[in-house]
């Protein structure tokens, strides 16, 4: 078995050792900002991590409705820009804590006066040491390539970190979220079994909406990582301004689709894609009765979530989509070719 | 001849015509924001424009300081967030100004106290209407269904927003652009004859960085818009976080490089790609003495490029590239299959 597949399963367990082991901190830092609101917040990341971010990108700015800016490392780190930072809450996210351009950025930030924190996995790295306030991903070292485990210890941070903000999100809620994890490792066999037909792959397009869209990043960039598969990414609105001339008949896409808001939009996508003769791949849940006639296969987790509470459990199963199709196509998730764990660039 | 050719050669009148046209408006409207100097600058838009955008986000926070965020509409459109606009600018791109979310995001930003900029090729459009000020690309009408001249257009206006805002962008310098434009079309039939090599390629990825990292967006969609070509885009640190591993010998890479401060990092990608073995084609001008070693293939500009101008005579090679391609593919860039000249999305 791989270490992709090992660290997958793990899942449900980093979470709750997450949340538990970091509410108390949490908390602290709630009664912190509710003095001084920050009125712009900056999120700084690379890779996986930079997915998370996007993630946070749209959660913080949905239920704080503060504004929210994903930071361009090179304008600090090759322009030398000096931004305005007064009230500005900067979160830098990294598994190592040892992504140089995202310290360097988070460095400049709190010399600027912004509030900052940094969310990793390791408590000793360079970035524990840098940032104010930190929050830890309690995900045990992760030793494949391809990051898994950490990614939704990070989205679940997130989670937190709007809670600390004054967003509705509720602690008990919260707390389902390794129950849904669970439920969705469920269903490794049924995506083992998929994967067969993806075998000769070559290339696909994801598509994610709103909270989903950054899963719609995170799963190509493991199809890309894992399985060498050249996989596109956009929400459905984007797809639509020009790259949807791509798609011939089997041209495969995949679509992260919850009931709630972004739904009907992916329904029309779904039926345009149909038109074109495309292959449609939904990942969706119980809450969503019409998904199941409009693609040609269906990752339905069997019981029904609130869409704001998706994204976790619907990038497990994408995970183990790109563990098995790896698998399929004869290579090792856990050592990409040209990668290495730790990736330092300025 | 196709329209997209057609038009990708009026660039240099288009550049020549927006700016003296619009210039007494940029003074009047820099006289205004003196007095009441923006917080946050948010862009808003889709398609070739969001890419424009893109541009706009890096030059306006390097060379103001001002933190700048790019939309994500789906928060006003589907999620209803209200967000807090105070000493914001919101400036909204659209070559049709029909597009109906970013107008959406703009009409609400505009309630809720945001100074409001529309940056559009129609003076009688939706989004000329709902912006408090106006700035038009004057274009002419664009006929073809891939977006070039009004691309640069945009380009143009961004830069005389950064000289409104205070930023250090000199109209002397911005008045060269139509004679680099000029020089970059003097190109075509180089490019016409370099396209063959490409004729059976179905997938490629394009880097860019810093101020160029907007072009390989744009480069990429024309790819994908006018070739079928599966084309991803990323900057050379974000293609190192995981991308990377898609790299095979004989795989595809184009890359902006200029000279300045993005070329260490962009020699250095060139250096990993071949050692992979990759097809690398190189983006550049002449003052970039160092590019020619490292590349398989060379399209570089006769003249000397300061990095802060070379986006616009850099997209100008990709577009006659994708034109030139799409013609030896046999397609027609002007009705690209499934699109239409304007797209409505929410």
């Amino acid at each position: 078995m791989s270490r992709m597949l090992e660290e997958i399963r793990q899942q449900p367990v980093v979470l709750e050792r997450t949340l538990s082991g970091e509410i108390r901190r949490v908390e602290r830092f709630k009664r912190l900002v509710e003095k001084h609101k920050p009125r712009l917040i900056v999120l700084v990341a690379r890779g996986t991590s930079d997915n998370a971010a996007l993630f946070g990108r749209y959660l913080l700015e949905i239920t704080t409705g503060i504004p929210v800016s994903l930071a361009a490392p090179s304008i600090y780190t090759l322009y030398q820009a000096k931004v305005d930072y007064r009230d500005t809450l900067v979160v830098a996210i990294s598994q190592s804590g040892e992504s140089t351009d995202t310290n360097l950025v988070l460095e400049r930030a709190r010399q600027q006066g912004a509030l900052t924190v940094g969310i990793t996995n390791e408590s000793g790295s360079t970035l524990a040491g840098l940032a104010e306030h930190v929050f830890l991903v309690r995900a045990g070292r992760e030793k494949s390539v391809a990051a898994t485990k950490t990614y939704t210890g990070q989205v679940l941070m997130l989670y937190l970190l709007v809670h600390a903000l004054g967003g509705k999100i509720r602690i008990d809620d919260l707390q389902r979220l390794p129950e849904w994890a669970q439920m969705a490792l469920g269903m490794e066999a049924e995506i083992e079994a998929l994967s067969e037909r993806y075998r000769f792959m070559d290339h696909a397009v994801v598509v994610g909406r709103g909270l989903n869209y950054a899963n719609a990043f995170e799963f190509a960039l493991k199809l890309m990582e894992t399985c060498y598969v050249v996989a596109e990414r956009f929400s459905s609105a984007d797809f639509l301004h020009g790259p949807i001339a791509l798609v011939e008949p089997s041209f495969p896409v995949f679509l992260f689709s919850p009931s709630g808001v972004t739904w009907p939009s992916t329904a029309d996508m779904l039926a345009r894609l149909s038109g074109l003769k495309a292959e449609t791949v939904v990942i969706t849940d119980a809450s969503n009765r019409e998904a199941a006639d409009k693609a040609n296969r269906l990752i339905r987790l069997p019981r029904r979530l609130p869409e704001v509470f998706t994204p976790i459990p619907y990038i497990i199963p994408a995970q183990l989509f790109a563990a098995c199709l790896a698998d399929q196509k004869g290579l090792n998730p856990d050592r990409p070719r040209t990668l290495s764990k730790v990736t330092r660039t300025l």
